[in-house]
């Protein structure tokens, strides 16, 4: 299940930090590898960054479209996560291995997977210097979508009996995202 | 309390997309802003990014200093997380109008938060175009502490009663971080 998410505020989708899956196509080829490390760099237009390492048949991908997309998963995504991280696309077709259904989104060709809480469009602003130096992609956001049993009119629900987002650590160890608590702002 | 953090394991401290607190420092002149935008660059040598927006004495200081260091604050320190958030050290000293207390580290002149529960000392590595253009820093982590009750042996434990890293959101609101969970390797 997925709806828009307005474009001003796709970043609270990937504010708090949350491990994203990141899918590519290129051709007939496509993929999906984990990224622990991505986060938002602007609001408007949204722009995001993520490190997608030299070695991957990802990189290869984005490389070679100029797009990818970053999809959210929740905890029942969890074990898929870090299968899809540990194993390269060079090897196995991990749609296919771990049974991961996708949809089409609307601005960029790479796969979105079904059941995450969160998706971004993405097409990559060039910088090839720390593309080549640190593995890092500058993006700017083209169509954002959500569950909205997870996410609505730009706020995370986390409701009981359905999903969170999760945040890795290391050694197939994860936290999910926690309570939610406010503060009175200044 | 604070302890040496190995720096193999110092991603550790922030692979999970905690909030951070970023503290600076040049001659007489020091501040301390919060950045939702932070992570992890490479494990070894350490590196992290940060988005440091051009308005900031933040960003006067880091420029001047090549400095600073990421403080990771608990829960308990969320209402001070939106206060320096939102108000800038041109106005007012932060420290003094919020009695955050600091220690020194080891690498850096910037000074490390009190009650955080972890630290990291960063020193920049100057890359320009991207400071210029997208606010974002490139820095080697160069020392990193934790409190031994939340992190150690380059693990958290967030025990309870004790402090849980926080994950901003929007307009005060966090989530904190939640349960750890453990999913099998592939």
């Amino acid at each position: 299940m997925h709806q828009p998410v307005d474009l001003a505020k796709a970043y609270r989708l990937l504010n708090h930090g949350p491990t994203v899956l990141v899918s590519s196509a290129h051709g007939e080829r496509r993929n999906v590898m984990a990224a622990a490390w991505s986060m938002p760099l602007d609001f408007s237009p949204p722009k995001i960054t993520v490190v997608i390492d030299k070695r991957t048949l990802t990189r290869e991908l984005v490389e070679a479209s100029g797009e990818f997309v970053l999809n959210i998963p929740g905890r029942s995504l969890a074990q898929a996560t870090v299968a899809v991280g540990n194993q390269s696309g060079r090897e196995l077709d991990k749609f296919a291995e771990y049974q991961l259904a996708t949809f089409a989104g609307s601005q960029v060709a790479a796969p979105l997977l079904a059941g995450c809480v969160g998706w971004l469009e993405c097409r990559v602003l060039a910088e090839p210097h720390i593309q080549q130096a640190y593995d890092l992609f500058i993006a700017e956001v083209v169509a954002a979508w959500a569950d909205p049993r997870d996410f609505s009119q730009g706020h995370w629900h986390f409701a009981p009996g359905r999903e969170r987002s999760i945040h890795y650590v290391a050694g197939g160890t994860f936290f999910e995202t926690g309570d939610a608590f406010q503060v009175p702002m200044p």
